[in-house]
């Protein structure tokens, strides 16, 4: 005898989350039994919720419950600027710090050639078409700093550069609060390149 | 701006569960946005009749879809042996070693004199009304080798033992598979305290 049919049912639903393996999932499964029916019924009604109701932006490919999404809609926003982000988690990241406050534009992903993605696999060809006749004059590269970050943010430099755009990314140096003695190498490098003066 | 409402609610929901903070229920939550619509539904379905369907075994406590569980109900089983966990974890666990053949009684908690969890607050009083006028012979108390369990133990061992009926507990010793260098003293102590002959 293994557990019953419903249990093993939902342990199989939560092991196919990510990071999730079936120990955990057995752990969470019999920690939703216990659950009140209120926060059970709850939770499903807001992962269906979440899958029916949520849709990508048609301008910007921000995750949205509406079409254009709450950011192209707010005509106060500065329509000069896009930042350009992998995912929506990252535009949160941003909004979070209130500090920015022109346009998005979600990429869905990140060119990577080690893994065959070009650049017609992610979300581009849309800012391309968004950016003709449009008043925006500087975009904003905040990819990772990753390998994959880099080349999507140099292709993009060198496709809008031409255009007249100008394109600048996220600064490269020491984050806030780290230890100089940890630092990676490549990191301490772009550190010192982009010193400023104080 | 934060996230759309479906998915706020949805990282709401996971970040609810045991071991899930906000950062780990925002990931799940994008993630199950991105699966299909089928994987989905599966999940809220599951979530919902697990919730609904399962119950406790009247007999032995056990977490089931029917009532007697499958085991109690198993006439084939050992009628005279009962072992007893804290949760119905611990009974698949049993099962899954093939090598019990007896019933089961699961407690839903230990005693716990330092959190004020007495005899009366688990699933203790059904066990003794249990083992009146029946076969059993042998209870095998298989709670967990920590301070509530070993105070658990004990405890049950003093109320059937002048009963008659026969108290054992499971082994303790070296974990298959562990280190000597790096057993705790009182695993050690036990382990040469129950020294087998070879």
């Amino acid at each position: 005898m293994l557990y019953p049919t419903p249990i093993a049912k939902l342990i199989d639903s939560f092991s196919k989350l990510p990071g999730i393996g079936i120990k955990t999932a057995t752990r969470l499964a019999f920690y939703t039994i216990g659950m009140s029916d209120d926060d059970v019924n709850e939770f499903a009604k807001n992962l269906l919720a979440a899958k029916r109701e949520l849709s990508y932006c048609s301008i910007c490919g921000n995750l949205t419950d509406e079409d254009p999404c709450a950011i192209c809609q707010d005509e106060s926003r500065d329509q000069t600027t896009i930042l350009i982000v992998e995912d929506s988690r990252d535009v949160s990241a941003m909004e979070n710090i209130q500090e920015y406050h022109g346009l998005y534009h979600v990429l869905h992903g990140l060119i990577s050639p080690m893994n065959g993605i070009g650049p017609d696999d992610i979300n581009l060809k849309s800012l391309i078409t968004r950016l003709m006749d449009s008043e925006v004059e500087e975009v904003i590269v905040a990819t990772n700093a990753t390998a994959d970050g880099e080349a999507t943010s140099m292709y993009i430099s060198r496709v809008l550069k031409p255009a007249g755009i100008k394109v600048t990314r996220l600064a490269r140096g020491l984050a806030v609060g780290s230890d100089i003695e940890y630092a990676d190498e490549v990191t301490l490098l772009r550190a010192i390149e982009n010193r400023t003066e104080l």
